[in-house]
């Protein structure tokens, strides 16, 4: 037996720790995405919550290329990617590039956070999204140079990740029993002693 | 007149903007800390929304070195701080500095995603701290070098933020006219058309 598209979102919702705020655990990402449209105004609240992401001097050096299925944009950024990822995300019925602007508007010198900032910003859409029902999945795998050179995105911008954005749909679509296993089994992460630290490698007791 | 630490919070959440997570908009990034000592509880809380970011190959390549006031890993981050930084950060009760892997551990190649996914994790802290009535402010004015020695950061850990961390503290204890004018003014952001693109540097229409 498949677990259904709503025993999947509670079980990738399980590990939820009381009173941390519930949205953390509402996303997560699918690769069953369901062809249901996404409206402007939830596009518009996703990119909303971006704007508000914090930047080294307020830069906001994030921008994102959205494509929505059947524009140019979509067939450019789907095209980019690589083979296991055109699998799964030819059903997400909005692709979005993020790039970041990798110098300082106000001296033109190097920004080390480009891609720090842009990561945060994406982290806020993916989150705003995930209140609205919708699901996002970020992916690395994507020719950089082809994105780059269908879109028409400069050099002096860094290329992020590739956004899927959509509805969830059945795990059972994915017709494929490597990805349907990953679809529906449990979220994991490193417990807080491997990564919260009191000086290099020995863990902050929070306790 | 000085605004409150209450009147300078309603004044940074103004543009709130309907049916976006409210989160989104409690957390800004004040200068004037209070003393106010900080929870175990709502720092692993801190932590464990971090814990849930999404991340290339779900590698968590954040780690996250926190320093309480009167330990040795807050005096070697507060040194490494530039002297602008030093003026205000000085009273927060908690810094953190958070780094990144930059290579995979299933395979050792680069992680290009390491810094970008630290933003991420950085940024859930962020906002699960501000659930809590704390506020952050992350900073990138540190002497970088200084900090990796300092702590005994190895050299395949990318140096991200320094984070303090704490609760708001009234604007007009900065002292410093420039900090309080800073503290106290609206917040500001690029609309929409400015990074949300149809192709490059065409706004994609949300109306």
């Amino acid at each position: 037996m498949i677990l259904t598209a709503q025993e999947t979102h509670q079980l990738k919702k399980a590990p939820h720790v009381p009173d941390v705020l519930p949205i953390f655990h509402e996303r997560w990402s699918p690769r069953s995405f369901s062809d249901r449209e996404v409206s402007n105004e939830a596009l518009s609240k996703a990119f909303e919550a971006a704007r508000w992401a914090a930047s080294s001097y307020n830069e906001q050096p994030w921008r994102f290329l959205v494509g929505r299925r059947g524009t140019e944009t979509y067939k450019k950024i789907f095209e980019s990617l690589g083979e296991f990822n055109q699998k799964w995300a030819r059903t997400a019925p909005v692709l979005i590039l993020g790039v970041a602007r990798d110098n300082f508007t106000h001296n033109n010198t190097p920004n080390r956070f480009a891609l720090y900032d842009l990561g945060a910003a994406a982290s806020y859409m993916t989150l705003e999204a995930a209140s609205l029902g919708l699901h996002t999945h970020q992916m690395a795998g994507f020719d950089q140079d082809k994105a780059r050179n269908l879109l028409g995105i400069p050099a002096d911008y860094l290329i992020g990740s590739v956004i899927a954005l959509g509805y969830q749909d059945e795990p059972s679509k994915l017709g494929d029993d490597r990805l349907i296993g990953q679809e529906t089994a449990p979220r994991q992460r490193k417990p807080h002693s491997e990564f919260v630290y009191e000086s290099w490698q020995t863990p902050l007791p929070l306790a």
